[in-house]
């Protein structure tokens, strides 16, 4: 399967003449898009003209992956261990007709969503708890408590955005955590009903996974400060 | 092969009980998309009900196909014969680096093209010609003239659209008219070349056929007015 890390790897490989190692920042699954993902590249060679790279990576990786920065950083710093926090943001058009431009990257639902019960929801979620009713973490015996700081429900021009920003999320997180508001929104399910849902700890207390396509990876936090999203 | 057509098509079968006769307003080479694309339906039940046929459709055809509105015509009203002018979009993403979201519907140019020199040469294209040069005619004994009305360049935040409004195109005539003008934009080409370029009415003289991806049929002009398309 082509992934992204995969692409860039690969073209790092020929203009460096061998595989250097790589991290991204956050990992993603298949269908899910990125605007702020960070990738640190551990070993590379001592004459690096990053302005050169990014624009060879762009040649070579162009047009559905782009470098939009490239520099240099001590040789501690690191794309996954560094980053402070993560935001993605989960996009749901909320229209009668469905737009074919959106498709690719927000999830159609043709009936009006119950913005004020979905973010009255999404205040019981806030803060540390343990997601294991909203996702997975890869090894069994590792915590799933993560610490959630924001999570948001917004309409804008006929389009819900739903942002989420935590240290960090276990697998399907921001997508258990979609599919369990639109639930809340479609009123399937009550926000009164969340914290028993959280407390459960169990997978099919929540709500089912929302399709990949509709999240993006939008910034990572450092202690420099954020990822530089670009968005039109 | 799937097609839009025959998406619309096999869904408006199930839902009628008979396969249909349709027509289309503008034929779109694979990978052109559509944001004004009209369909007229020739024999349909006497208890239309236009809403719940538009509704029924996008529940069917969704997402990558959306019918924005639906109504009963005139008998004698065909989308493509009373169809006056078509109007085609061609966007070029003009920045150093590739837009991922963008690369479905935008070719991305990383160098600056001459804007007015591109004007300039489009000027050369206006008014009826034979546009031999620019594509093909289907039946080669019939007339490769079409009446060129409008062919715009403009740049909007960073995006270079080109937009062409004829009564009829040939085939691959917006492409090929786009592939031209991004050579004369590149130096490559002089302006003062369109005349000769065009009496050749040889598919030779002119430039290659740009890649569908960057084009939209916008809209279709009709005696009662334009289709209705829809942009964000």
């Amino acid at each position: 399967m082509r992934t992204v890390q995969g692409e860039v790897e690969s073209a790092l490989s020929k203009l460096f003449g061998y595989a250097p190692i790589t991290y991204g920042a956050g990992r993603t699954d298949a269908g899910v898009h990125a605007l702020g993902q960070v990738m640190s590249v551990h070993d590379v060679p001592a004459d690096l003209d990053v302005d050169k790279i990014k624009d060879s990576l762009n040649g070579m990786c162009a047009p559905f992956i782009a470098v939009s920065s490239c520099r240099t950083v001590d040789g501690q710093w690191h794309a996954r261990f560094s980053a402070r926090s993560r935001m993605y943001a989960y996009a749901i058009l909320e229209a009668s007709v469905p737009d074919p431009f959106l498709a690719g990257t927000t999830l159609w639902h043709p009936e009006p969503l119950d913005l004020a019960a979905m973010t009255e929801a999404a205040g019981h979620l806030l803060g540390p708890h343990d997601f294991s009713s909203f996702g997975r973490v890869a090894d069994p015996s590792a915590s799933a408590e993560r610490n959630l700081f924001e999570l948001q429900c917004e309409r804008v021009d006929g389009i819900v955005r739903i942002t989420a920003r935590a240290n960090a999320f276990i697998q399907q997180m921001v997508r258990s955590i979609v599919g369990t508001l639109v639930h809340v929104g479609e009123g399937r399910r009550s926000p009164d009903d969340m914290p028993s849902t959280i407390a459960a700890r169990d997978r099919s207390a929540a709500g089912p996974v929302a399709a990949p396509h509709g999240l993006c990876l939008v910034a990572v936090e450092y202690d420099e400060g954020w990822s530089g999203a670009r968005r039109r």
